[in-house]
């Protein structure tokens, strides 16, 4: 826990040590502190690698001055559920006087050195990263800097050390085939996100630990993975809608690609909810106005921005965090794209 | 045109004779000049009172100073639309490597003179104000302490020396009506946004036109106004479908309100586009997604976006705009949720 905290180890360095071991002025080693841009690579490199040995830290007094602005950071603005993101963050902060700094990164997961090192030069008062993480010498640069972060992910892969805030995706999975199931589905389709991406793996998981838990075999046909856009929803959603032996139920990893599937099926004239049954998954407010109505998972998007930015504007007082992984829960919202079976088929 | 620039017009008065005209001291007039927050409302207004009268600008070369963000304003990011105006600003100051800072005002079309005040104390390149708008004592202020901005408005009630992107709804409501007289369409109803609101009045006048030009008469019963929320799509159309003799097409003023509309037809088993034709507005990219597939009206909010924040980052450079206002042209996007009106009725 005391990895996350704004406080002062024991120091056995000052800067002055520092530069003198580097061989540069202490205005250097300041700057390299400060996320100044006028230093070489090569010498930041160094004196990074002289502060690590030494595991400087800046004095914790610096809090008081961090200034009123968080970076909000998203990997990409692509999803519509970004939106979300952004009124639970600007909810908090504006109550709090915090502004919100907003980014995205294009697409990657990971934080440009140039970029980071350009907003930690604003010093701000910490930074939310929405499916995007540090890696461990920008935790360190993060660390030394004192500016606290938080990471809102939907995948549970973050290390138990960042302070994140997710959501049981596991549990998702399990409720929307247990609903299934509970119906009398027993040929469930599954379309999920990608393989390499956590959170798809983990819905999958719960999808089988219901079929599991009710005794009925999930065949391998039925479970596939694509991304979570609409267009994967419906390109899926056609091949198992057009195979022999379809499914009676797809349970879809996000509500686009439910949306696709709805799609697929009102293009081949297959009824929805009688003929077919169609779980989404975020319960985005989409969700609400598809024809039908689509039963999705609601993963709570903008609680969880609410309490990560409170988390992070915990940290950013110099304040402990209770708990440092928060996941919160996901709930099954029932509506009509959902029915039991067609007794004939 | 010069009211938008930062250029320093002819100056009778110093800092020094403001302060001496109204008896404070010269550090009072530049803490108002600079928008600081420890001098007292009374103090201000009469500092703020001498400036106007001697027509006191800060010199231009504090552009150099300006720092690297701008402030995007929403009134409120209830809509959908809105991360599509996040987007293109973002793609815009992120390449031009200009932060953005992001708020919302909680729905309210002004800016509160407290958060304005803060705003400014920051110093930012610029305000990009999406539907919200300064009142004539704030612009002063922003021309004041040199800070430009530009409004992102889909109405077009802005005053014409303010920076401003809109759209052109009249012609939008044009070509969207005479695509349904087109297609032969004679009792089109027309569900807009409330009747304060300029841009919604500019599209019902636009679909007044497309009949006048048809020489086909409009059935006030068939104008509706209401939110342009979902539920409001929804009440009223399921007004104008279950009265005696329903339209055979609905113009609706957004896509939210056109998802409305499909959901009233859906309920009462009116098939869409076979008995009933529908046309949203925006073109967000849930339309593409909805069953049948909307045809809309594109309104460019990107593409507002991208040009509003050029305009903007042209202002903090010192720059002249070619033109203040700047309408983008709407287009109609055909799809599946229009077709000619069933021969038998």
């Amino acid at each position: 826990m005391t990895e996350l905290r704004s406080v002062t180890p024991p120091r056995s360095a000052t800067i002055a040590t520092i530069a003198e071991e580097v061989g540069v002025s202490v205005a250097t080693v300041s700057k390299v502190l400060n996320g100044r841009a006028d230093v070489s690579p090569e010498t930041r490199a160094r004196v990074e690698a002289s502060l690590d040995r030494h595991r400087y830290r800046r004095r914790a007094k610096r809090r008081a001055d961090a200034g009123g602005q968080l970076d909000l950071v998203f990997h990409g603005l692509g999803s519509e559920w970004a939106v979300e993101i952004i009124r639970g963050v600007e909810a908090v902060a504006s109550h709090a006087r915090v502004d919100v700094v907003l980014s995205q990164l294009g697409g990657s997961h990971r934080l440009p050195q140039r970029w980071l090192d350009r907003v930690l030069a604003r010093r701000p008062a910490g930074l939310l990263l929405v499916l995007c993480h540090p890696t461990e010498p920008q935790r360190r640069q993060l660390r030394r800097q004192q500016i606290p972060f938080v990471v809102v992910d939907t995948d549970s892969a973050t290390s138990a050390s960042v302070p994140t805030v997710g959501s049981n995706n596991w549990n998702g999975g399990l409720l929307a085939t247990r609903h299934l199931l509970e119906l009398g589905h027993r040929r469930i389709a599954v379309i999920t996100g990608p393989r390499d991406v956590l959170c798809a793996r983990t819905r999958a998981a719960g999808f089988r630990s219901a079929h599991d838990e009710a005794g009925v075999p999930v065949d391998p046909a039925l479970v596939r993975y694509g991304t979570f856009q609409v267009k994967d929803g419906y390109r899926l959603g056609m091949e198992l809608l057009t195979a022999p032996h379809r499914p009676t139920a797809i349970f879809a990893g996000s509500d686009l690609q439910a949306l696709g599937v709805l799609r697929a099926a009102r293009q081949l004239g297959i009824d929805v909810p009688r003929e077919l049954s169609v779980i989404g998954y975020d319960n985005l407010p989409v969700a609400a106005w598809t024809g039908p109505a689509l039963t999705t998972v609601h993963q709570p998007l903008r609680d969880m921005a609410t309490t990560a930015t409170q988390m992070l504007l915990e940290l950013a007082r110099g304040a402990d965090l209770p708990t440092c992984r928060v996941d919160l829960v996901a709930e099954l919202v029932v509506r009509e794209s959902t029915a039991r079976p067609a007794p004939h088929r």
